[in-house]
């Protein structure tokens, strides 16, 4: 059985996968649900289908970017389970988890999440999931010179460069939103499949996809002591 | 607060919307959880988000086609519900939340489901999903003759009909699958706006949409008593 974990948003997902299909997927706004506790969350989705921590085979994870409290209780939580079991970790990127939503589409997809501070996170794939603009953090007006027409557009930062794309007259295509599933991620892996060994030095080593400094980490690199 | 239901499939699943956001959604096998009994979910679902079931303010639901047992079981729950809280009751066709995927994609979506008995459900739609063949229960041939070319194929009953387009030579394109997740149903809300008020008579006339006598109804018609 194969868990799959996504706290990057707002909104947290669960899913479990077992023998090929995905047996449960729950998506909770961390707002509402207080579940900064990604824990608990998982407990209930084990017993709720029956199974048992050890039954855990593979862990699979959204790096970044996001909010940084919930990109680091994702990783703390996956780090933690799969030392504790000796199961492999794959990680993926939230905004290509995002973007599976139009796979093979034949357009491009603009992935788009909210940074807040004015500014979003943003990614260009083509419709295989192909980066065409790698992942960045940036103003809504930066990416307006990326290769946009008629590409679809996703995530919650979709309102934010709204303004941007009426005022270059560019046709794009929005996307009904729902909150990121944890459950593609098993997709994703199929797409992309890594290496799914046990590696103690690089789960040890393996950082949060921040993208950019926190305000804390600013703070710090500004005020001398 | 709206609640969605879906108990269609092998895979049931559970949304809350709040304010315009959906707030919680879970989509669960029911074989490995047992849940033919959807009331324990949605009670589990209120109190995770800290709601009481008089919140609720309107019913979302698939109305069918799919598992004959299942439609009873969510039918029976909405309209009990609908009918304690005097609220509305809003169905849906399984199929048009199936091809809900791929909305807006440029190209028509088959919706197809497993109906075992070597038969399946199936509704073709155009980007807008609206009707292009309505749904029924039919043999995988007897699509072969709708306009097909470059559709979008979702749903369990893909593999089912995948040989008949092989002999074809029809070009279409697969989907990945995802378990139906009925937070989608508060966007073919928006997309097919009905009358929301509440209505008793209809509320006790409401019938699945099975759209093919079950075998017990079939036994019963051809065994004279």
């Amino acid at each position: 059985m194969r868990l799959a974990l996504d706290a990057s948003q707002t909104s947290g997902s669960i899913a479990l996968e077992d023998a090929g299909r995905v047996v449960y997927s729950a998506c909770f706004d961390i707002d509402i649900t207080h579940s900064e506790a990604l824990m608990p969350q998982v407990d209930h989705a084990l017993k709720f289908c029956g199974f048992r921590p050890a039954d855990i085979s593979t862990l699979l994870l959204t790096l970044g970017p996001g909010s940084f409290t919930g990109l680091r209780i994702g990783l703390a939580t996956a780090k933690g389970i799969a030392y504790g079991l000796k199961i492999p970790l794959l990680t993926f990127d939230t905004l290509r988890l995002c973007s599976l939503a139009r796979y093979h589409c034949r357009r491009r997809i603009l992935a788009v999440l909210d940074a807040k501070m004015k500014e979003i996170y943003a990614a260009l794939y083509d419709e295989n999931l192909c980066e065409i603009e790698a992942p960045r953090v940036c103003s809504p007006e930066e990416i307006a010179d990326w290769d946009l027409e008629n590409c679809y557009v996703l995530g919650s930062g979709a309102p934010i460069i709204a303004p941007v794309f009426q005022n270059r007259k560019l046709e794009t295509i929005s996307v009904p939103s729902q909150p990121l599933n944890a459950a593609g991620l098993f997709t994703l892996a199929e797409l992309f499949p890594q290496n799914e060994s046990y590696d103690f030095d690089r789960l040890a080593r393996l950082d949060p996809l921040y993208l950019r400094e926190s305000t804390a980490q600013i703070r710090r690199r500004l005020q001398p002591r």
